[in-house]
């Protein structure tokens, strides 16, 4: 059997990438070997140029290639208001709304005892310094809605609701164009928890 | 709306894979982010290493980062027999049934009067040199099993019959497993026609 090393390890990459199984990482070995030099040598830079040019925002923790961020660093954006979320992921999502405009903190993840994920491993420490130097009145807490977003929730509150801030979660409830009779039994109990008076 | 210029170019640049969608071109960048420098920065090579180390092979026209390929250049394969493929990746599935021992021939497409691919896009040329020059017996023409395929079949066993070569094509039948019942009407006429006595 013919073994063409470059294109082995190419492959194996590939297949290393999340949501790439084997057989697409053979597809997409043989596609750039069917590209253009040019266009392969082009998604090779973008891929180094990425990792080298972005890194995290020393004031929110969110991905950038400026410092300090776009978002940080706007006059446009309220500085009153901080939303907490667990991944720049996150960020874009609620960007992509278009209706917030205060600024952002990332923590990188979520209290998870269970993968041996404590307060230390999360951005927190950032964030309290953020509350002690700037004008912040409201901290929005914007973690996953699971077991692992709702309990740094929790945690996050215990710890700001002394230092005197407006600290709030963004609601549960039923996703809009959802299904009532299709709801789980907890968004569900949590939708008529959090009723809102019309 | 934050923009994060060397991250979108990246998102664009998976997208344009086969098999990428929108969001896995954004969950892919944001993995690459992610990844240690150095995992970033493999995969950037392999991408330009795979593209500048493979070539064609002057010989069979197949994949290959040595000259000539390592099939063609072994003193271990089947002189005698030629099987023409459409795609190199048709070679790597046959090399990996270890039961075949000749050298092979990739055309790199079928010919598509309607895609405008005609016999002079395909590698039908180089098919013929080798005929010239080499001790071939038989030509086993593997392409696909499909409208396009067929056509390319036909045209080459017209063209190589002439020659006094034994020209044969890979049967068409029932495939190992699977279930009569729901096999198609072509497949099922073709595996009749094709019945071999026990």
């Amino acid at each position: 059997m013919e073994t063409i090393a470059p294109l082995a390890k190419l492959i194996e990459h590939f297949r290393s990438l999340p949501g790439i199984g084997a057989k697409s990482a053979v597809r997409l070995a043989y596609h750039v070997l069917d590209m253009e030099p040019a266009k392969a040598q082009a998604l090779a830079s973008a891929i180094t140029e990425a990792r080298e040019r972005i890194g995290f925002c020393p004031v929110c923790c969110n991905l950038t290639d400026v410092n300090p961020c776009r978002i940080c660093s706007s006059d446009k954006r309220d500085r009153s208001i901080i939303c907490v979320v667990e991944q720049p992921q996150d960020v874009a999502a609620i960007e992509r709304m278009h209706d917030y405009h205060g600024l952002y903190h990332v923590l990188h993840g979520a209290l998870s005892p269970l993968d041996g994920i404590g307060p230390d491993r999360l951005r927190i420490k950032e964030l309290l310094s953020r509350l002690n130097d700037e004008a912040v009145k409201e901290v929005i807490i914007a973690t996953d809605p699971d077991v692992e977003g709702e309990a740094t929730s929790m945690y996050l509150a215990r710890l700001l609701k002394p230092l005197g801030l407006k600290v709030t979660r963004i609601a549960h409830g039923l996703p809009v164009g959802g299904d009532l009779e299709y709801a789980d039994e907890i968004t569900l109990a949590k939708a008529m928890e959090n009723r809102v008076t019309l």
